[in-house]
């Protein structure tokens, strides 16, 4: 029998990630493919089926422990649907996990692409080791994914760790969502990229001035750099991501208690001046009675996070045994 | 072989409640004494264990399946001990566990007193046949405890559930802890008291300005009645804080994702006042995109949870088989 390996999944809005992933985390093989969310749910399984297949091709099929698949949610993972999603616009309770069970013949887990991130740094990340930890994903939104003693908290409602929805201002800046003051508008390096330039825009001088008038816009690498090198608004607007990212650090602390709390997502790509911000303001903003503060750490796995937890959790599942139990009873 | 039974403590600040409790939850036999912590760990232990000795007494010892202590924290639960207490002045790193252990022969569970208050809802209480749960304590502070899955959650620094002290304002007004902006400081009904006094000092008028310049103060139930009277300065502080209540039952239920929320402590007394108006703000803040919001409910075990839930924990590691294997160790 040659190396044992699990297949992961991650399907996002605009790329399906797929890889074929060791027991010890290690990626062996990937191919990335563009998501055409919009041509329908059935046939982008169906391709994501095909591209394991080809993945796979090569490898016995005896030595691949399984399959696990990340999506964006919300889910009814219980019946293995994607509820909806705002990156998949036009799916609507897409049996996922029967359909690629079905066209692939491994068995599937299937799990919220927070979650999978969560876990991939808890079992070869940053939190390799750790009891638990919360991931906070700064990208476009921000997501979250909370491991406790190893499992992931799912929540009754199948949609805990959406802590990007918390309020963080009462009455504040509009959501998305539909609520107001949520953490990701104060957070989110789309929204903090979006706040600087409106401030431009309104008058406020900054060396970012330049880009927002020749491109349109700026990203949040482009703050970052901006105040590195000075520019007063970039930051301060840096400053106060930082201080809210802080606060829910502070929040979850009080919460969930964790081990660890790991910043990934594109913010994290700014290393350490994103960390020394939100570890200083972390530092002054919680309670000095109790020493119960968790580490602050930068994610380890990037933007593989997703396809290797996915894969994680194809092994860990394997491992319990439930894999083989699923196959005996089907 | 008589009914079997449960010995609950509940140690407070100003109360030793000690009880005995059925396997569903009744209490069969209570006795109350005043605490006296500045006389020492030691001596309040001892005189706890002579009042549980004095309760078990009249019961044959074959018919008692454990004791469980609820106490104010932190603690270092691992190791048996309170870590501190603002409410037990002078106790540092007491052994409660193993002291109550020595002193009455018994099996001891010891948890921390929100949590303990929670565990007894879900058991017995509003949340009976949940799957999980987070109890408001709207007292003195806000406390909190967290059930899922029927366990308790801990944390890893065993300090998980202290929702009183997440952050609900960015430099907010100061609290005891050291933070700023704290969720209790605009929560409990402790505060809202001490706000609206504050206010009718700087000149605001209010029906309760007479009690309190008889008084030289007022509680929360007071407020709650001046505002169903039509006092428009109660009304704005109670509805403040109903805001803000219904904010923290918001963050909760995209951070846990419980099934219920149960609203306890002082407050609750006020009943259908408090629970109408945080279903409203609640329904008001909270996303419509996905229906996961839990349900809000008041306590109904009252200021029994405490001891309830302390014997609570007692059966319930009585019916796992780990007090047995405990005394087999021992």
């Amino acid at each position: 029998m040659a190396e044992q390996l699990a297949v992961g999944v991650d399907l996002g809005g605009t790329n399906i990630v797929t890889a074929l992933v060791t027991k010890d985390g290690r990626i062996a093989e990937m191919i990335s493919r563009r998501t055409e969310p919009h041509r329908g749910a059935e046939l982008v399984i169906t391709e994501m089926a095909a591209v394991v297949n080809e993945l796979i091709n090569s490898v016995s099929l005896d030595d691949i422990v399984g399959l696990g698949v990340g999506t964006p949610g919300p889910l009814r993972q219980r019946e293995g649907l994607i509820h909806h999603s705002a990156n998949l616009p036009g799916w609507k309770n897409v049996p996922i996990q029967k359909w690629l069970q079905e066209k692939t013949g491994l068995p599937v887990q299937f799990e919220n692409d927070a979650n999978a991130a969560a876990y991939a740094e808890f079992w070869v990340g940053a939190g390799k080791g750790v009891s638990g930890l919360v991931t906070l994903t700064l990208g476009t939104g921000v997501g979250a994914g909370v491991i406790i003693d190893g499992e992931i908290l799912r929540g009754h409602f199948e949609n805990a760790a959406e802590i990007g929805h918390t309020i963080v201002e009462l009455d504040g800046r509009p959501c998305s969502c539909g609520q107001k003051g949520c953490f990701e508008q104060y957070a989110a390096p789309g929204n903090i990229a979006k706040h600087a330039a409106e401030e431009i825009r309104n008058g406020a001088k900054s060396s970012l001035g330049g880009i927002l008038k020749a491109q349109g816009g700026f990203d949040s690498e482009a703050v970052a750099e901006a105040a590195q090198a000075g520019d007063a608004l970039a930051n301060n607007v840096w400053n106060d991501a930082c201080r809210y990212i802080a606060l829910g650090c502070v929040n979850i602390q009080h919460t969930i208690n964790p081990e660890m709390l790991v910043l990934a997502g594109g913010m994290s790509k700014s290393g350490g001046f994103l960390l020394d911000r939100v570890r200083q303001h972390f530092a002054s903003q919680t309670w000095k009675i109790f020493d119960d503060a968790p580490q602050l750490v930068l994610s380890e796995l990037g933007s593989n996070a997703g396809v290797i937890g996915a894969a994680g959790l194809a092994w860990k599942a394997y491992q319990s045994g439930a894999v083989r139990l699923n196959i005996a009873a089907s």
